[in-house]
């Protein structure tokens, strides 16, 4: 309360208060309260955006090779052959899906990845799409990323088991603490995981390949038995697309840099952009590296052991420290990757709820500055959903990645409908969309040529997905994608309807003066009943005070004291056979209310008792409660409580 | 809304309604509502009011006798013939407990047992655990009586134990039900079944006789196998007292009628003394001839087979249909029992609290002129109680009866006292207590050693019953009556002192009019904000509306609205730094009320949207319900809610 000031010209005061919220459990857990001034202040370079929007796509990497051996597997082992020209091929996918992820952070450097791609290209239903896709992935990812990383802390100690499920949930509400305290503080809490990953990774892949070209790299010790398939398949060209569509889960998390671009540092596309570009150049090689050494030991995919643990094993030459300490990486990163949703979650959900898809309080930032409320929704649907599949990544795996894909298909088909647009532009003429500005650019037929072929091979994927994987969850996201979207629809109509209603109007009339009806409900004589008379006659001369009568002698008793204490002020006792009390008042209110002038107030003023302990609410009468909800719906009528304190 | 007069002397005007509840699913579930007018109707005679208030304790002749058996079963077969002197001296303590109860019946012809009888005579402390006891016995004989009626249909039909908890919860809900009807019908509805029990254990005991008399009544044939105590004990004094406690259980239920007096028809002592003593006589008769021909058939107890059916079949020469009835209506009765309860319960909690020791809303009566809250709370507990002891009779009768005999105990206690008072008055004083008038009587001496012999035997009982059963349960009996008695006191104490401090006194300082300054919240200038302005501008000519800046750009436009729509209304813009809303708000106030002068009242007018469907609540900021909490306790302050409905 500082600066105190008198607009001469106007009858408006502005303050500016040093309040700041008290020091208490809050601040302990996330961290002292920041002011809105010190939000530019919270945003990441390239090293630490790595590490936060890296860790899901990198976490992939632990299990894709492995995705792809499992299907190939059903050909028998001879067909493992087959996955070296796959990764080079989901690698060019991934080129593609990069190369039009970097077009579109520079194309909308105020973020937003196919959410605002779509708003601009495809219109509002194929936004609602590509985001109700993109939030329910965000979502998988966390219980599937949590579920993962518990499973292999599961294999390293069984003993854990019964407790997996709240074992994940507690890592889910940790990664919310975390995410709460603000986002430059977790890039800080997360890159160090994150590197050392990609280090014991690097090394894995370095040395095994090292050891590849000086021959001194044997087959896998050991590995474990093949589940045979019960007949070798042929190398059907639908297997092909399965084993290959298995693989694309690489590729999941590559959209989050284009989503989290205005949490860069400035200049942010051109951060952002080479953040990306990074990313997909680990990703790639690491991935490549792994499927290429994996054939190389001849590894085996299992459920019993890990590719990436047989080949680390036959890397080192053994279960050392430096196997240990690649296991122990990989399981940090899978439960490291559920932070990147933690970040982009609350960011789409601010997107939609800006433009009125989704309840407006995911706007506001909280004490830390970062969208809390999407945050804590995140962890608590995530922690539902891992209560409900029991943390097993088995239910959930079906459910995931189909999300994506659609997201991704809907991202680069909106980016190629942008290029037409720009070519189809007069030179020097510029259109100003909400995301973004289109000008003509002379290469647009190869850009539109990159984006159409990877809008065509991320939908071919996606569609895979849903066919071979409908009976084991699929179905369930083909489901709530239709649904959330309707939902998202139907929040936005409630807003712009709203929107209109409220709209203030220069044609507006003045305001007169109306009369003011007020009713006093008593049930007995006494200084809570006093102090609401009081009250009501500050209000208007126009009061009536009614007794609704259920026990004649209480009536008589009533009515004796009025003579005493009623100050003149009429009372109406209504005698209530049935002895019910809001109901006999609700339709003498209503008597009224027919009765009443245009422009005429009624207000109840009901006398409230506030007990000093909350128990002791049980013991009165909520009369003021309900009467308050029977006439909440009743327009031109407004209840007032007039809390009355004992001391 | 028929007859409405203006009374010429004062201001009050009195309107009888006509206003008659809807007739929706309640009244399909328990009839149509009763005015308070058919109030003197809703009582019973002698006949119905023995099948009302019978039923508890002639169902205990279904399992007393066994309970004895079992006891004396650890002293060998050879001591089963105690048990014919035992259940002489029990019926010799019934007719000692039905002549102190008689007396009191007339004594106190307003009704009420041991709580009115205690509350008179030995204080509110002795008043509240008679009461205490009486209330959990009621609970318990609930929960016990349809859990052993569940266990019997058990017997006859294993298939249903999977459901048990379900059938015994639905019963309770059923006997609630017939309850909330009202009494005549509950007692039209209950009058058949015990009439039927009545009947078929009469038929049961008298053939019995007959045939033992002639002759032919011969011993049971293939009786169940004795099980075997570790080691034959002597018949001590202790094993006897235990026998004795068990057999005692007979006496439950005899406190019902005096419980219930105000339920019968006038004259009223009369009609429930007479129906209490051929209640006893019935028990007594029945419990004593069982137990004779127990013996003279030499019955065994045993979990497998009651001697209850062991007789039956014996008499009827197997299992016939005579047999199969006499099963059916132990059955019956024994969830029958339970309406006893549902009877009581009711009638004494509203005793309570009438006299301020339970909220006060017991003492209202529902739509059918009985007691309904105190009905549905029996049923609820009772059920919670089932569900908690998965309906097992085993596991709840150890917390059974000690309530009654410490309720029996404390109101022959009082009755004694009573006579020594009246004892001691002059020939022609009296002395009007709450519940009765003291007159000097002359066989005083006699009645005051009736009553102090009664007292000593149930506190004995009491005390074994407790030893011999404390780890079973019994503790928690023990705990829970003086933990109800505090509540109960605890409640007494917020009544009264809420009374004192709500109290009028003739020296009130009269009323003066304050200033009244009103206060706006405003998030943005809308229709519902204008709605608010001008509702506020009919209370006073002192108005300020406030606005919480979070966001600057929507502050300049609130200001720049502000010019065009503020209709000279001074405006106040809090800058919130840290984004709360509420709480700059509350600062404000806080200052406001700081600087009020005496007698000034402070209203916050805060603009409320309704919205028109439920789950649109969830899409708007509850700044208003926040804001009426946060100012709740703070006195002097009013808020109301403007409310604004978008049509």
């Amino acid at each position: 309360m500082i600066s105190l000031y008198d607009d001469p010209d106007t009858t408006v005061q502005q303050r500016t208060t040093r309040l700041r919220p008290p020091g208490f459990w809050r601040a302990w857990l996330i961290g002292d309260p920041l002011p809105t001034s010190a939000a530019p202040d919270q945003t990441v370079g390239k090293a630490i955006g790595l590490a936060i929007f890296a860790s899901d796509a990198l976490s992939s990497t632990a299990y894709a090779t492995q995705e792809i051996l499992i299907i190939l597997a059903a050909a028998g082992p001879g067909a493992f052959g087959a996955s070296i020209p796959m990764a080079l091929a989901i690698v060019g996918l991934l080129a593609v899906v990069t190369l039009s992820y970097w077009q579109t952070i520079h194309a909308y450097p105020g973020g937003g990845g196919a959410y605002i791609v779509a708003r601009d290209n495809l219109g509002e239903a194929a936004a609602q799409t590509a985001g109700a896709a993109l939030l329910l992935d965000y979502i998988l990812t966390v219980a599937v990323s949590v579920s993962s990383g518990v499973a292999q802390l599961i294999s390293a100690a069984p003993a854990v088991f019964p407790y997996r499920v709240v074992l994940a949930v507690g890592l889910v509400l940790l990664i919310m603490l975390v995410n709460l305290r603000g986002v430059k503080e977790s890039g800080a809490a997360f890159a160090l995981p994150t590197y050392f990953f990609l280090a014991m990774m690097g090394l894995t892949v370095g040395l095994g390949g090292l050891r590849a070209l000086t021959g001194t790299l044997g087959a896998v010790v050991d590995p474990p038995a093949l589940e045979a398939a019960h007949a070798a398949q042929a190398l059907t060209p639908f297997l092909i697309l399965h084993a290959f569509a298995s693989g694309t889960t690489a590729l999941t998390g590559v959209e989050a840099i284009s989503n989290g671009i205005t949490a860069f540092s400035e200049p942010r596309s051109h951060n952002a952009g080479i953040t990306l570009v990074w990313m997909s150049a680990i990703l790639g090689t690491l991935f490549l590296g792994i499927t290429i050494l994996a054939h190389q030991i001849m590894a085996i995919p299992s459920e019993a052991e890990t590719v990436i643990s047989q080949l680390a094993r036959t890397v080192f030459g053994g279960r050392g420290p430096l196997y240990l300490a690649t296991i122990a990486a990989t399981t940090v990163i899978l439960i490291m990757a559920a932070n990147t949703s933690f970040a982009d979650f609350p960011r789409l959900a601010a997107l939609h709820a800006t433009d009125g898809f989704l309840p407006r309080m995911l706007t506001a930032r909280g004490s830390r500055l970062v969208y809390s409320r999407g945050i804590v929704a995140l962890a608590v649907i995530a922690s539902l959903l891992i209560f409900v599949f029991r943390a097993s990544v088995t239910a959930l795996i079906p459910l995931y990645a189909i999300g994506v894909f659609l997201s991704f298909t809907l991202s680069q088909a909106g980016m190629a409908r942008r290029w037409w647009k720009i070519g189809h532009l007069a030179p020097g003429q510029e259109i100003q969309e909400p995301g973004s500005t289109l000008r003509y650019e002379p290469g647009w037929r190869l850009k539109l040529a990159i984006n159409g072929f990877g809008a065509g091979c991320t939908l071919v994927v996606m569609v895979v997905f849903a066919v071979t994987k409908f009976m084991d969850g699929a179905w369930i996201v083909l489901l709530l994608v239709p649904l959330l979207v309707a939902t998202f629809f139907a929040i936005h109509h409630h807003y712009r309807q709203l929107g209109q209603q409220l709209a203030v109007r220069p044609a507006e009339a003045p305001w007169r003066r109306g009369r003011h009806c007020v009713l006093v409900p008593i049930a007995r004589v006494h200084q809570g009943t006093r102090a609401a008379l009081h009250y009501a006659r500050l209000l208007s001369e126009d009061i009536t005070a009614v007794h609704v009568a259920i026990d004649a002698a209480e009536a008589e008793q009533v009515r004796q004291q009025w003579q005493q204490w009623g100050e003149g002020i009429r009372l109406v006792i209504l005698e209530s056979p049935y002895r019910q009390v809001i109901e006999p008042l609700l339709q003498y209110i209503a008597e009224v209310a027919r009765h009443r002038q245009p422009s005429e107030v009624i207000t109840i003023v009901v006398p409230q008792f506030v007990p000093q302990s909350w128990w002791q609410n049980f013991l009165h009468n909520q009369t003021a409660v309900w009467l308050r909800l029977a006439l909440l719906f009743t327009p031109g009528i407004v209840v007032t409580d007039v809390p009355f304190h004992p001391d």
